[in-house]
């Protein structure tokens, strides 16, 4: 237990950011980008509403409590979207140096509404990780949350922006320049339109038989997957990006009237030629969206059978773990009546072939392998 | 590699079917039934209107070429929806004591063709397996394709069905009773308006500009995966379910205005509640799907930390073993840079309690339970 390896104590680079950073706000990207911070030897403190959440994120190893003679650079606005610009106009005014960012993601109304409140934006830089989980809270947090993915940064200053830039290089995520008009319409098409769209055909399964429920499979796991997200945090996020999101969605309507009349005559001439353009035109977009694979490009996957029988898991771990790989993740798909479950197990490619040798050596039943 | 274990040579247990087995269509499913099949010493005849189809699937070890004397006692017809039919009526034609399968993801309309050819199908019992891969063509073919998914089977004659039963238990699949308008209502609900609507929602993206495809993530990859499917094996699913599907995407249709309503609104009083709880019946709904997300509601979740070290999963699991409770699903989330991971674990909600003591009486951390 007490042993360490070289694998226990990773080195990192000397970050760009310079602390203190105050991160205002210690849900899931709060406490997120303070863990990252402090593993790189930052200096970070916490503040929010509940102090219990600043408590346990220090816990989590996401920062320090503020201190009276605190006079932080930079400030992280990490609280949710409606209360943001509110937040952002205190710690500007609070900080009269300080670079003030935050990651809500809308980022128009926000500027909106300081300049309501005559609010000089000078020392604000609007920024937004594309970045989350289902679950949130200092609990969830992980200190690589932001990893690979791409964060939108807006703002006039260059300097000031720089700040910004680096953070997100620090924190590994890949900063993508954008003014706030464009951020907003191009969230309101690929993650807004993709949500409430998610969680209407979702709403359609509250009265569905459990006989139709039973048949349920991957695709409407997937298509469904977001519908599971916080009503409360996402009625901010639609009504701040409304006109955007409405824009959109009207087309998307028009589409689905030209498929349902489509359906309501559809042994009349023309008919299944619509339907076909339709479908054929989801295809089409679906191959525009970059990395199809996600994390898993970073990885490869073994999928293993693994009987229904306590222990088995248990056995197949303790070979992977003799065989000296490091498991990146795990999943494990059971069918509650089968006898047989599956687990998904990703490694760094350059294990992969030499784990399915071993695991097969030692009679798993490798089901599929994918890069 | 070479040494043998009980483990690298399964024993299956005697097929309950009995062959010959002919299988008329040598594509995605009827190669992975005829692998299965072989894989248990059944005798599989193979049949397509394309003749090299027929030898790539023979190559994949999915049965043998016909011979002249064949008298198949059951019939099992794998071609495309829009052909079943006919496929069919000509199988209980030309083996007047065979019973006669189909595997098409729609089944009252292939029964009224049938009884529009005034077909008698007394030996005729429908049946659909909720399986299938993006990619088709025999060399996809896999013998675990159905194991622990759903098999709709359908038919009247008693021992007829249980023919097509004893095929879905021998390929591992779950065999669901189901009448053939229960079927398509039900698969219309779960996997053809899911799959129409992934459809129109990535054919948004046609048009969308480069900076927002770069912002593109895990969410619009899940909800529009299914999107890449064939259109043209889709608009004959569609077509031939069209009133199912019309009658659920019509009630999404209004779902869809009622968010358009509130979204060009959403200053006015009521719009931002008729937004909430559009997304809370998405969350309703989603939870009721069986298997990853909707496993919550039946199962307990333990979320366990785990050090980030080589063995340490393993006896965590070994630990659940010796308490002799039954993992329903387990995942693990593990942060590449931080020094501990979770194991989510679900278990029945009886168990729970018992477990969470024992684990902790071990020295294992529970970092949250949900019901």
């Amino acid at each position: 237990m007490s042993e360490t390896s070289a694998q226990d104590t990773p080195t990192h680079p000397p970050a760009r950011t310079g602390g203190p950073v105050r991160i205002v706000g210690a849900g899931l990207l709060g406490a997120s980008i303070g863990q990252a911070l402090v593993g790189q030897g930052v200096d970070v403190i916490l503040a929010d509403n509940v102090r219990s959440t600043v408590a346990l994120a220090v816990d989590y190893g996401a920062g320090r409590v503020a201190r009276q003679d605190d006079r932080p650079a930079f400030v992280i606005v990490a609280v949710p979207p409606d209360a943001t610009a509110s937040v952002v106009a205190d710690e500007l005014a609070r900080w009269p140096a300080a670079t003030v960012t935050d990651v809500a993601s809308v980022k128009a109304p926000i500027l909106a509404e300081l300049a309501a409140a005559e609010v000089d934006v000078g020392r604000y830089v609007g920024s937004h990780p594309l970045a989350g989980r289902e679950r949130g809270g200092p609990i969830s947090a992980r200190a690589d949350l932001f990893e690979g993915r791409p964060w939108v940064v807006t703002g006039s200053d260059p300097a000031r922006r720089r700040q910004v830039e680096d953070l997100v290089l620090d924190l590994g995520g890949i900063p993508i320049l954008m003014s706030a008009d464009e951020h907003d319409a191009s969230v309101g098409l690929i993650s807004h339109v993709p949500q409430l769209i998610a969680s209407l055909l979702a709403r359609r399964l509250v009265g569905a038989s459990e006989g139709a429920m039973s048949l349920a499979g991957q695709g409407l796991r997937d298509t469904t997957r977001i519908a599971a997200s916080d009503p409360h945090l996402w009625v901010q996020i639609l009504a701040a990006n409304a006109a955007s999101i409405s824009g959109v969605l009207s087309a998307y309507r028009a589409d689905l009237d030209a498929a349902l009349d489509a359906l309501n005559r559809i042994d009349r001439p023309g008919a299944r030629k619509a339907l076909a353009e339709l479908l054929a035109g989801g295809t089409t977009g679906v191959s525009r969206i970059p990395g199809k694979h996600g994390r898993s490009e970073r990885y490869s996957r073994l999928i293993v059978q693994v009987d229904d029988r306590p222990g088995e898991l248990a056995r197949l771990l303790a070979d992977i773990g003799r065989a000296d790989v490091n498991m990146e993740d795990l999943r494990l798909e059971h069918s509650p009546r089968a006898q047989i479950g599956l687990a998904e197990i990703s490694v760094v490619p350059e294990a992969a072939d030499r784990l399915t040798r071993e695991l097969t050596g030692l009679g798993w039943k490798i089901a599929e392998e994918s890069a």
